[in-house]
């Protein structure tokens, strides 16, 4: 694959940094972050503008054109996939290395004293400003907002922004109406003696009003702010794109909830900004133009309620995530049935093999789509931890190597994401070794007891520890938090050795992911990963009322036995849930829908793979 | 005992505070922080400020005074002894309740728009100014530096500024000369493109020169600051406690050293400015009034590098560290087998027995002091945490109830600090099964291996595990940093759910201690405590070169096995070294001293407490 040619566009991007007509003040550089005007982590077409201005297309990274250069950062996943797709106009700064300079410290040592960059500012968080601002006032520059993007003005055949239907969630699904939520938030509010919220994240907007989209692939979300003050809701969208029920809904709610136009945020803001009597709130992850629409004086930063309201389930939220795991695990067991006998012939491939697992997966009732593209990854691709099969890698799924399949589905009722890695001939004793060593950290995680609150970190070593004992380790987070019927990947929570800085402490009702793994380059790749919900721990003891808490795995896809070497369990291991209990509760809450739906095959596949161990 | 009664301090020194002649403009409200002007954690009888204050004498608070009020902020472990010590002129501020403002809070609550808020500039570090200021900014206040102490004007009896003697610590015991110190820190310097240090932490300065004191109690150190450029080095100290072999072991140095004036600092810094090319570094935890000397724009700001240098012992550093100890043991050992005789008698009280202890450690070679207060406490006293026997809560040793002594010693070639719980009559099934929870965490934190530079957090919950399981805890961190022959707490590395902002990753070298307890509010208190040594471990695998490592349990004082209740312990704990061969070490090194000692009675103790259990 040729690298794209920048050569022109990057001359027609400097020409627009000096046209006081594009820009307030002539420009010395410019940024072109990744992210979207809501700082989503995927994103639309139409905001990657980052991907077409460099030409290289991965998820991560952030652009800088000066005068005379252009160089775009990216960290250790990306190096090779950057270089590849770059022309010769681009440097590649390589994140990470102790060498590499910062945005920052390379732009205040490029640009000439008394230099100007601009940002669009609605693409970088305000807390990324701030701190850039700093620095480079520091060296004598000065950061501008640009009200134009000026990607997008070179950009002939931008795609247009996404306007798919907005449909309404039902109460039967949510579990709490739009006005139950709202009243929540304003507690929230008086709290912090705040009188108006404004959410920029899509997916607390799309949460909060009980609606759902298809603006951007595999995420239910639609573009649109909310605004809520004490006595009123607004929503900011592109009306157009709510469908008459959405409208309905809203319309039923005891809320008032007023529709507004998408772009018309600003001059809302500056309205109400008089007739507010308590602070404004806006999240810690909003973008620098949000943030300043509201005075510093008057404004509230600080972790949106709403993450957190949202990353705790209720009732309802909790029974829709364990059903659709139930339907999940039974599109799993067709599809691992089915890929079995496949290999052994060797038919598929990483990618027809994906293409078939979501035929599975749609198979199954209230299935909307995937939650993410499928890692459908053979032997050394399975290494690549955030592999995506492409024509050029795709592999061919055999007898003789290790396939890690990690892959989930958007159902109407829940999310989910689940890794299982197998193998359909005779594993050797080093890959048995790692993968029981992989599995004993799960368990690890899965069945610890711990006292509320305690931030995720904590538990990150706990799934490490199997494989320090013999110098092992792998190179991600422990677990993430899980969006029901929304994102696969959200906050404020999470369990890696990094801390998260916004983690409320585990509570009751969250559900996490718990995926250690193991990866050997150039060789395979080992991942087991499950959902797990937090629910009350029994334990003889409370300690001044912390209140302790402890796991129950949602996730209900047998785990390879073949791949266990039982002499390594303990016997507390053994007699874990996850593997005596466990593989009970599959064949029984799983089987019986296989049963049901007539897949007889599956279920006896689900039988054989879930004998007991040990 | 009566409350101080402070109405006459508190009305001198609000009229101090309206006197231009030793404030710069009047005052609306005065703080007076707990620390000295080198942010150490002990400090000297001059420096108590905030104690003579307001009357209340613990560690850790901070008093405020404004016109019509005064009030005291201090944490959970005070606030009945705040209440007690304090006349009706405080208010006490219950820090760690939710309703409870900050200081800065509720200075802006209380003060009217435009008010004065003044602070000894030494007595605050930067960072925590820099808070304060911005937030009283956002509420129309100022802070501003009072270069007098408004304290020490109304302080009629103030206690001189300890002035001991400054003595060389030869390189026997340090392993490395001041010269090989500056070296590399000069090293470090230029990596930042800075010319010069100015070390403010008497610790580090100590440290780097290769010199002790005795200003603190049980902290071998002195008032003093280092400053180190690329040519030479400078001691800014009282001259007149310089002894000649300290004069002397600098003039032996290759580096050129020039004694200085203590307060001298500031002029010199101010004619060092012009002549310095590179940037001048000081410590993030450096006051204000240092890191003021040095302009924002010629500043770098950032852990300072003598602390991480402290931190990683030398060779000749880790022998001492380990010879210290078992002298310590048998100091242990010779106090432990006495007092199990004693308190079947019944003789001995908290302070008579901790007063016995330290005549047992003045017995043993290199000791030159205890490195803090010993904590002796008989039951419900060992239930809290910092316990300090007093003569109001003195309380007889028994055999009915457990004994918990936290003590070290400040030994020429390393510190000590070790906890052991014991109970000299018959401990109920309950108190066994909490100590050996207390045992499984403290060995599991001991014999886990773990990848080159994690953050010493990432440890803490393996300590706490054995306790989750059944609902139980404790409330303060797992393990801390410590000197050699220097201070008994040091960082920047640490073991606790909190993170250590400044923790460099756990190296090699380092020596940290590892004390999980467990405490039963008016019944009982757990702590075992060893100080352990990071060393590389043998694992079969060493994943791309991460580098693993272990600890090497470096305290030698046997634990009571009668507490242990063995059908709790695995397999791998009881053939694990704490147990198992930890016992017989103990047996060897600690033995054969008390032997050469002529200590038959507690060599046969010793033998008797290292018998193989399970």
């Amino acid at each position: 694959m040729a690298p794209k040619n920048t050569t022109q566009l990057l001359k027609n991007l400097r020409v627009l940094m000096k046209n006081t007509t594009y820009v307030p003040q002539a420009l010395h550089a410019y940024i072109v972050p990744s992210g979207d005007a809501h700082q989503s982590e995927y994103i639309a077409p139409c905001d990657q503008r980052r991907a077409f201005i460099t030409g290289f297309t991965g998820s991560a990274g952030t652009a800088i054109i000066t005068d005379s250069e252009a160089a775009l950062w990216t960290d250790g996943r990306y190096y090779l996939q950057a270089r590849q797709e770059m022309d010769e106009n681009w440097t590649l700064m390589k994140q990470g290395l102790p060498n590499t300079p910062t945005e920052a410290k390379w732009l205040s040592k490029t640009l000439h004293v008394g230099s100007t960059v601009g940002v669009d500012p609605y693409l970088l968080e305000a807390e990324w400003w701030r701190d850039l601002a700093r620095e480079l006032k520091g060296a004598g520059h000065v950061v501008i907002p640009v009200p134009e993007n000026l990607v997008d003005l070179v950009w002939n055949d931008r795609p247009a922004r996404p306007a798919k239907p907005i449909v309404p969630l039902e109460v039967k699904y949510t579990g709490r109406s739009l006005s139950e939520k709202v009243e929540e938030l304003r507690e929230k509010l008086e709290e912090e003696n705040a009188s108006m919220m404004i959410i920029t994240a899509l997916d607390e907007v799309a949460y909060l009003y009980n609606l759902r989209g298809s603006d951007i692939e595999y995420n239910p979300v639609f573009f649109s702010y909310g605004v809520v003050t004490q006595k009123e809701a607004f929503l900011f969208v592109n009306v157009s794109q709510l469908t008459t029920a959405a409208k309905e809904a809203l319309q039923a709610e005891e809320v008032k909830v007023t529709i507004k136009p998408y772009d018309e945020l600003a001059i809302f803001i500056s309205e109400q900004l008089p007739v507010q009597s308590g602070k404004v709130w806006v999240s810690n992850h909003t973008s620098y133009a949000v943030t300043q629409m509201v005075p510093k004086e008057k404004r509230l930063t600080k972790l949106s309620p709403v993450a957190i309201m949202k990353a705790i389930k209720n009732e309802t939220e909790i029974k829709g995530m364990e059903e659709c795991h139930i339907r999940d695990a039974a599109a799993l067991c067709l599809y691992f049935s089915w890929l079995e006998k496949e290999a052994a012939k060797g038919t598929q491939t990483e990618i027809s093999a994906a293409d078939q697992l979501q035929k599975f997966r749609e198979e199954q009732e209230n299935l909307v789509g995937l939650s993410f593209s499928t890692i459908s990854s053979v032997g050394p691709n399975a290494a690549v931890i955030h592999y995506s099969p492409s024509p050029e890698t795709d592999r061919k799924i055999t007898t003789d190597e290790v396939y890690l399949c990690d892959s989930g589905g958007q159902y109407k009722d829940g999310t989910t994401d689940v890794t299982r890695t197998l193998h359909f001939g005779t594993p050797d004793q080093f890959l048995q070794e790692c993968f029981t060593r992989v599995l004993k950290g799960q368990i690890a995680m899965a069945s610890c007891i711990f006292p509320t609150k305690i931030k995720g970190n904590c538990l990150d070593t706990l799934a490490r520890k199997a494989l320090w004992d013999v110098g092992l380790d792998y190179g991600h987070g422990t677990g993430h938090g899980i969006g029901m019927y929304l994102n696969v990947h959200e906050g404020p929570m999470g369990v890696s050795w990094r801390s998260y800085p916004d983690d409320p402490g585990l509570q009751e009702g969250m559900f996490l992911s718990d995926e250690p793994g193991y990866y050997e380059d150039g060789k395979f790749g080992i991942r087991i990963e499950n959902i797990v919900r937090i629910v009350k721990a029994e334990t003889p003891h409370n300690h001044r009322d912390r209140g302790f808490l402890t796991f129950k795995t949602v996730t209900l896809a047998p785990i390879q036995t073949k791949l266990v070497d039982p002499t390594m369990l303990t016997r507390q291991e053994v007699n874990n849930i996850t593997i005596s209990a466990y593989p009970i509760k599959c064949r029984d809450k799983v089987g019986k829908l296989l049963l049901e739906q007539g897949h007889r095959e599956a279920y006896d596949w689900l039988v054989r793979e879930t004998q007991p161990i040990g």
